[in-house]
């Protein structure tokens, strides 16, 4: 009896925090609207939801498809199960003639749609998500819609103070993206990037609904990328024998994404950034000149041996032969072609490029930097792929081929209102060309996690990424406006690798995704900060390390406890501790790892209904 | 015979890359010294060492003690087998035959030293390496020199070329601390820390030779340290009742933390900072007022609830036992008071407070912040415990017990020349207390990881921390010299939980631990910086997720390389999922994880000679 008192008292603290968890200082009480534990990031366009709840039987749920040949969705309904049900959490089971109980999931594609292979920058990824009568329906007009309504429909689902798997009884979704380009750029080259690590980005870039890996695959400082046609490239470029991505890894990443609607587009920098060329084909490369001597670099502005010399032939052929071969071996109709920072003081200090530009008549640095364009854009042309480039060959007002992807990446400033960023997008767009836009979503340059603005004011790193509205000062045509496809969030490797990539990247990128996914009107940082605090704790149920952005805690899910899931076999790929040590066939089985139980589990059998009673008292005080 | 030029030209591209790695831009090419891949961290104040090489035989290298039955060196040694010899690595065993194999290595304390239990302030350090006639010889004069010791020792041994362990021949090491308090402080209180990542965080503090822990255990967000006489604490006040410490987990961390020479000092913040108290004993805490309302909050000033009530008798009575219970089961003779940040502003604007303060003859802030640091500070003088307190009580003035040490953290600022925390520091050793230095030490304060001072200099962040002088402005006997004791890392959790704490924190404390530990003149950051750069991808190498700091790689210890330790379970403490698909037995045994094979390793076997050759050939054609 005293112990039921006690237990009793603890029911009433336990539910007094619940109303008030402390999420910054104390001096700094948040401001914004609290989320629902299931809000659906990136927001939905619209949504009607109840507040009535169906119950979820995880051995019972059934899920249809009148795509159910099709390998994207059977693969995604396989992957899918996991994500719904929490191997690690002990749910209860309802009983199965219980009432409100959510009977089965279809995915319908309208029409006479197939089965597609790979997602395209103009894929319809609409959908629509309802559920009524205890029945739940997600249909579009492709397998990519098919799989954005699944991520939603998975967010729906959580699991409620009684450890039952609920989701609303009445759901009525109609969603599609506002720009097509929804990206995510990575750097394999400062720091190589474990396959399973890109494979796991990928897998979060699906729950933010990304649907572009920008694969910056090759830069100065190595080049992991192996070449069929040129292996000497990685063999003396790549930081070692291992840290190289094979034809079998590339293909893996591919197919990866493949089946989670994300386009691969990789990117060969050229001319500039190719010091780890050098390692194996110095006759491609610039010597700079200083002072009469060969081989000199000028600190902090250019190295011995970095920039292409556009004089000299086996550049361009060599050029030819291995963008052919990315274009084989990557499905996408997209290479990105770098041309950034290219410091021409190194080309005009070399003699022999001086006289080469004399003799072809080529007069300022301006015609070199198209001379050489001119060349790869002239194969890009040949082997019909469309050319992305990062701003510079642009600002140097080099003609690009109609339907080229200017990527703007300057001015990354803070300062959202009169950011030089968008005078770019309205000027290349307003110019014909297509435009994506990176500038403020620099995600490498990573602060405290909050800022100042003015002494009243608290507001935490993301809103910086999250605030950005890309159209805000556009003007032109809305044919232009079409033209800004969208955008992508970078994270440059300089101090990236396996270690923190992911606890870097997410769920900062999340803001960018739902930037670019949701309506402008889904703006609200300080609402969108507890939306994002509960999407946070859904990528840690999942697997994945993404850091916090407010006090606070995910449940048993916080990473070291109990229930964690981030070295989850699951949620891991190659693992060399996890294949050594489970049998393969086990490791990423659902079923073989799906009961545990923590003896430090708060054991809610005592007193539920106490804690329903308590719970409903309670709430009347925690309102505001 | 194809195949073998093939691999011929392999191994000479390897060489070549092995000359130039190509470290942050090429454009900045980095100055410093390049380090031996056994370069000790925190460098040792003496160090005479051969280019010659002994071979060690991981299967029969005997470590001897005369301390043998002593657990603290008993399980040392047993924990610093693998660390000796990684178990993922495919190492050569050198033929017993063959000579120049290391003996063995002798662990010995010098005069009538017994086992001790706990190191203290003043514990001596101090060790003596030598490496003579294949012998190896630590000599200290305590338990805790012979630590200090054999992870040197440990730090020496490293894997060759030819994949053979190896450790120089001749080594003479003279070594002790410059400094007594080398801690780190983590924040349990904005995210709970799971046990799990403090103990390995403590593993990392005895790499680098730290010899505090600092435990911030609770703040205004939650209350998560359990405490026996007052368990409503943290049942209303931790974040759920998973998120708490209990008396067990306490005593587990203290136990990691003894075993590796770490004091552990357990912070109880009072009297601000003090919202989560709020939650079982409102009745401790100041009402806040503003326009004759009660419960205001001063938006970024002031929350409703947050500071201790002086008036309250309950709250010194309430200390009082807690400070007891604190002491009697942390075996540090210090706790930390905090007594930061209190908001005077709240106790005036409360009616009762400022009526007492008047019946008391209590005319202004400074002489009520007085009233209560007294309380506390004779509770802790009953007791026999030596307070440590931020640096704000001192502040205002309120005169302290002798040996109290005050913890200076205001002016961070990146002013090294010119900063303030000097002043302070002069000041309070000055006035007869001890000192502890952490203002340019907030690791918490993060940024993209380099930054320029100039054009023609490229500075890394850790350069920051690096560069710290504690004594450099220092003006005062050599008594209030003696008086600084020290420093600490600081790594506040707004934004920091399990997810990214090792990796935020390291290898950045690294630099903080080899300023407190080296000699002042120590201090070449350009140096250091290749030095840490090995020392990352030693930690790498024990399971520790360290982010990088510089370009680069670490072989196949890169997190999610074939052979990473990340997630071993020799280097994790209570994953849920290893005790859960590994017998526990097995789980953190050596022998039964220590072999494994990469599909991918480079394969040595053919080209030994050749690649031996072709290194002298190409030494000579790197060096500048």
């Amino acid at each position: 009896m005293k112990y039921l008192l006690f237990e009793f008292l603890l029911v009433i603290f336990f539910v007094y925090i619940q109303c008030e968890i402390t999420y910054i200082e104390v001096k700094y009480p948040l401001k914004g609207k609290r989320s629902p534990p299931n809000a659906v990031w990136p927001h939905p366009q619209q949504i009607n939801i109840s507040n009535d709840l169906l119950y979820i039987r995880p051995n019972d749920l059934a899920v249809y498809s009148n795509l159910q040949t099709c390998d994207i969705i059977a693969k995604a309904i396989e992957r899918y199960k996991p994500i719904f049900f929490p191997p690690t959490l002990d749910m209860k089971q309802p009983s199965s003639n219980m009432e409100n109980i959510l009977q089965n999931l279809t995915l319908n594609v309208k029409g006479n749609i197939q089965c597609e292979k790979y997602i395209e920058l103009n894929s319809n990824e609409a959908y629509n998500l309802t559920i009524k009568q205890k029945f739940a329906l997600v249909e579009a007009y492709s397998v990519w819609g098919l799989l954005r309504g699944l991520e939603t429909f998975s967010q729906l689902i959580y699991i409620n103070e009684q450890n039952y798997i609920v989701i609303n009884s009445s759901v009525d979704i109609i969603d599609s993206p506002r720009f097509r380009h929804r990206g995510a750029m990575l750097d394999s080259a400062r720091h190589f990037l474990p396959v399973s690590i890109i494979k796991k980005n990928l897998d979060v870039m699906s729950y933010n609904k990304l649907n572009v890996f920008h694969w910056h695959l090759v830069d100065d400082q190595s080049f992991p990328f192996e070449s069929k046609t040129f292996p000497n490239l990685s063999r003396a470029g790549a930081y070692s024998p291992d840290h190289v991505y094979t034809p079998d890894d590339v293909a893996d990443i591919i197919e990866h994404a493949r089946l989670r609607g994300i386009r691969v587009i990789p990117e060969i920098d050229t001319p500039g950034h190719t010091f780890s060329w050098s390692k194996s084909m110095p006759e491609l490369i610039t010597v700079c000149w200083t002072h009469g001597k060969s081989y000199q670099s000028i600190y902090s502005i250019q190295g011995e041996m970095e920039i292409f010399n556009p004089s000299e032939p086996r550049v361009y052929s060599t050029m030819d032969a291995l963008l052919r071969e990315i274009h084989e071996r990557f499905p996408s109709n997209y290479i990105h072609l770098g041309m950034d920072e290219v410091y021409d003081k190194c080309w005009l200090s070399n003699p022999n490029i001086r006289q080469w530009m004399v003799d072809n008549n080529i007069l300022s640095t301006k015609n070199l930097h198209k001379y050489y364009a001119d060349q790869i854009l002239d194969i890009t042309r040949n082997i019909s792929v469309t050319p992305i480039v990062w701003q510079d060959v642009w600002d140097e007002h080099v003609e690009l081929p109609p339907g080229t992807i200017i990527q703007v990446w300057k001015d990354s400033s803070d300062n959202i209102e009169f950011s030089s960023w968008a005078s770019y997008l309205n000027r290349a767009a307003n110019e014909g060309y297509n435009v994506i836009l990176s500038s403020p979503w620099y995600l490498n340059y990573i602060s405290y996690g909050k800022y100042n603005t003015d002494t009243s004011v608290m507001n935490l790193e993301f809103f910086k990424y999250y605030e950005v509205e890309p159209l805000r000062h556009f003007s032109g045509s809305s044919e232009a406006k079409e033209r800004i496809l969208g955008g992508e969030a970078c994270l440059w490797g300089e101090f990236v690798d396996g270690t923190n990539l992911l606890s870097r990247f997410w769920p900062k990128a999340a803001a960018v995704a739902e930037r670019l996914w949701s309506a402008a009107s889904i703006n609200n940082s300080e609402d969108a900060q507890f939306r994002l605090d509960v999407h946070r704790c859904r990528l840690l149920r999942r697997g994945i390390p993404a850091q916090p952005i407010l006090n606070g805690y995910c449940g048993n899910y916080d990473l070291g406890m109990s229930k964690s899931m981030i070295n989850h076999p699951l949620f891991n790929y190659d693992n060399p501790i996890w294949t050594e040590t489970i049998a393969p066939s086990s490791a990423r089985s659902f079923a073989s790892l799906s009961s545990s139980s923590s003896s430090r589990m708060f054991n809610y059998k005592l007193y539920h209904i106490v804690y329903l009673i308590l719970s409903l008292f309670f709430v009347y005080f925690c309102r505001k």
